[in-house]
């Protein structure tokens, strides 16, 4: 079977993360998953909220958002009704606690990042992009704070390792990887996975949207987003190896 | 290893649903897993929302809440504070999610169901306790509808199938059945499966509190949570098999 | 003239006070006056709000609020629509005042107790219940606070009385006393008294719904109540007077 | 005993009810109890809500507001911290309660009446005067829909009676008339009552500041209550007597 | 070409400027322009906002308001809606800034004033209007404080100059001064103009409401403006000259 | 005097006006005036404001918001803080008013353009980037609904004109224009100048932020900034001439 952009069931779409975008954050991700595109700014400061001060510990946070014409029809903005959805709740938080499973609070120290990752286009995927993209943003930032600013010590790690993600479903009985807008409309079971770089789970959420699905079908969507996170994995390694003009 | 209370680690708390609690609701029980206890109204109403008017089609929602000193420590009203917290609108809709997969929105006719789910008292679960009771309380309310006010034909049949939830994870290395609160405080793994009572899944949604979980330990959580959910699906069904004198 | 439910005109519906329902609150009682069921949780907490710091004295306040289905029909939660309704803090406000009335601030000392009066069943008279039910509920609170928390000396007499409440109303020209919901509806005034348990008055809030009223059905309204608070009174003394095991 | 502004206990402050004070309302008053200056502004729609319409009845409400700087020290503006108090809620159903005791909705037709009571300056007893106030300016609202608008056939009558409301208090043990902010400040009991021209009650609101009140006390304030509402009825009765020239 | 009151292009309406008018704030000024009537009621409090605390310098701002029935047609109050509209805002800091063109922060000391300008009656001006009151109310604020509560040093000069406002525009060709309300809605061009005394600007705000405007437009609305802020400067000047009685 | 980044006193950044940007909006500019980067999408719907209803005229708004990392320090997204702020209310206008000014309400029929103008990066002048690239985004969003969609008819011409803006302000003596950030903070006075393609005025907003400005200063700003304005008008010029692949 072939897929509507001629993809493999196994393919991801096209992925480009573009380090340095914005002049001002402290990690600067543009990532794209074939026409989904995030921008996902890392802002560093000294300082943690008051619930943790004193403990000589970090924090990660993150908020996520679209801007009203990402999509193909145009959403209210949030800061006009005056209250953010439940979506996009459930998303901010989805990326703070991914990005918080590969830090290690005490190397941190008290400083705080905060992952602000903006959709400017949407086409299925965004929240994986963002996570995906949102870890280079944070290893950038935490670079910066270890060489520039001298918030947090050379020596110490703060990453303890890389995490990922990807979307998986189940399309006219078909497992597929990273759906575009048009396939995640059509599935009948949609998972979003989250993986560390060395294959482990972060998070796994899955949903029926239509029929409930079977075990053999959510073991062939984890095997299929494992791979995609590993390939995900490498991009990201690849991206933060090149020397980054700033 | 012996639990907290005693329990196996396949072991679930003990499980009770009381039909018919409140005189108003269509649907009305009052469900607890251990010390958890949550209120489960449903409402019916003639109508569906604007968007899906004329359709033919019904519609099931659910919003979720818990009383201010419903845990150990009194939190702040969502509805003094102004604002909705990530945190009820992840489960409201996780609520809702689970039970339109076992409705058939034809068969509903244009009709609204709402499930409100209150948690008076909260001890880890607050959510999975919420879907299993919610199941009954919208069960009730469909029997209502169709013999009480006509509103959906007797002939009909709404519901697909039935839908119960459970919480596994692992504490200190050991994969556990239905945590209590302080299971939960000390999970490193904490998953929430959603099933039908044939055994499919509904929702699966495991994160990794602290440390990043193998493969391996997904399948174990996630045998022990179908076996729970069948089991809550035998409870559900003698629940509903007495007759409730209203 | 017999009523809906066959009471007399000077008689109250059945009352149970519950103490202990809820395992966290340092005070919990779920109290009923027939249909009508509050859940009343008392919330201890060391300091008080800033603009009495230093005082040298305590705090008391309450919040009401009813489940969306606490009614016949469905009300909105105040929390999805953003902002708490003219009722629901005029009640709230209400309670509060209430307690304070038989409050020693010195003697409690800089501690704050807060009363969350949650209507899980409404028929009627859910504020005067509430009352009624918080103050057990507070008076439980600060045994909790003397003899297990030491927060208060044992010594000192926070509690300088008693309070209880309940409502009157002249229906087809007669008075009654405590309405259900159906005579509330009816009553051409509607009064809510709260008085102490030596009868001397805290409040007294009448409103003439259809017709204004003269001095002598108000004197005849003040009787009913008074005699109605004694009642209740004896009630509460009897309530508190068992010994909870917790 | 001499008050602080040298009245007896039985005596109103100088009341001023001036009329046609804006230009743009339908009724506008200006009304002033001694330092308390209230601006009552009546506008008249046609039609009305729509939980009302086809009823062929009218609907008449209020909304009570202090500028921030009406009192001694600044308040914050309700519109900037983006919800209305408990308090002004209060206020404003009592005024419009207060109101609706003396109006015919059939007479009224389907128009609605909104009362607008800005106060300008307070000096205690803000609600009572912005009632006798809102009254003269609710007359010559209808006077104005009759003759001018032809909204409501001149040949009905929309009022049933006239409205005044006063506050009275225990202060150092003697029930005084009319409170201001001072005397207020150091009442033991205060209440506000309103009542129509001929004598009978529309709203008695008691409230023990500092010590639960007895029966004798209650009456003692009821009859000074009852003694100046007949006064203050008469004032409105001379304001409306004059010509008013628009 | 004679205006609908019979006024000239160049003239304004008649200007009163009423000192002391409520007995609570620092510095209170009735202003009309007209039949545009604004409250500016000065607040004086020790101390600074937080962000520019141990600055040794003050503060002022501005908040600006209407009264719902203020216009022709009844407005909902914003704080029943819940949020400030834009053209509050807009107003607010546009007061604020004006006033703080003539402030010396350093002679000010750490102290704020807030204006309050609550228009009671619109005719079209308010916010020049509302300009022109708050500096003369921010004036005897300023005195209030250096004589009364020593707040400032008698030797400070915290205001460095006066301000004035007025608007202009060009109704059927021909540039007006000061328009009433019936001008404005006529008007091609709108252009309200702050100036200091010494005929220096502070603000320029204009807007094409129908056609963009000419060079030459531009400059003879300026022309107009300047001189009609001269005339309100002289009667600053006077309105201050006369001793308060306070 | 040479500027912080080598420009001459009269000349504008680097300008890019980059069409098709996004594959979702129906105009879509990314505009960029130096290191100033402003994402304008046009949404294009059928239908009015209800307020606009049967009028057969068409509507244009807009609405301005800053990626919450766009600025060198990181600012709350409004949409958490639940309110809009003054400065987004006031840009979010200005940009409505000025492209209203060159609509042809009658020749767009009841259609409704959105202009969503995001800030995704700031250096100074982002109001005056947004409206010249959102008329950009308004042309080609008419070119859509007149050639693709037939909303509009092709035979009429809904745009009466071209507009573009620029800021201007005096720095250390010396009027420069289009400020970068650096400049606008040092700026004596501000100004934000809005042209029609013809050189006329549509919006004039100076502010004096430091030192109110003279006759002369204003002249020779006006000058320079229409000098700027109709040097943009030619770049919107050449970017509208290229033939957009879409």
């Amino acid at each position: 079977m072939s897929r509507i952009d001629g993809r493999t069931p196994q393919q991801l779409r096209p992925v480009t993360i573009e380090r340095g975008w914005s002049k001002h954050a402290e990690g600067s991700v543009l990532v794209s998953f074939g026409d989904t595109k995030v921008l996902c700014n890392a802002s560093v400061t000294e300082g943690v909220p008051r619930w943790r001060k004193g403990s000589g510990e970090g924090w990660v946070t993150a908020e996520y958002a679209m801007l009203p014409r990402a999509t193909n029809t145009r959403g209210d903005r949030e800061s006009v009704k005056g209250r953010i959805g439940g979506r996009t709740h459930e998303i901010s938080r989805l990326i703070g606690r991914s990005l918080r499973a590969v830090i290690d609070y005490k190397a941190l120290g008290e400083n705080t990042i905060v992952l602000d990752c903006d959709v400017l286009q949407a086409d299925g995927g965004t929240r994986t992009a963002a996570i995906t993209g949102a870890y280079v943003a944070l290893a950038d930032a935490i670079g910066w704070a270890q060489h520039t600013k001298k918030l947090i010590k050379p020596s110490r790690k703060p990453l303890t390792g890389t995490v990922s993600a990807v979307s998986v479903g189940i399309v006219a009985g078909t497992p597929l990887l990273d759906l575009c807008y048009e396939e995640d409309v059509r599935a009948d079971t949609d998972m979003n996975v989250v993986c560390t770089g060395d294959g482990r789970f972060v998070e796994v959420q899955g949903t029926a949207e239509a029929e409930p699905f079977a075990r053999d079908e959510l073991n062939a969507l984890l095997d299929l987003a494992a791979a995609g996170c590993t390939e995900l994995a490498e991009l990201q390694r690849k991206a933060l190896d090149t020397v980054l003009g700033k």
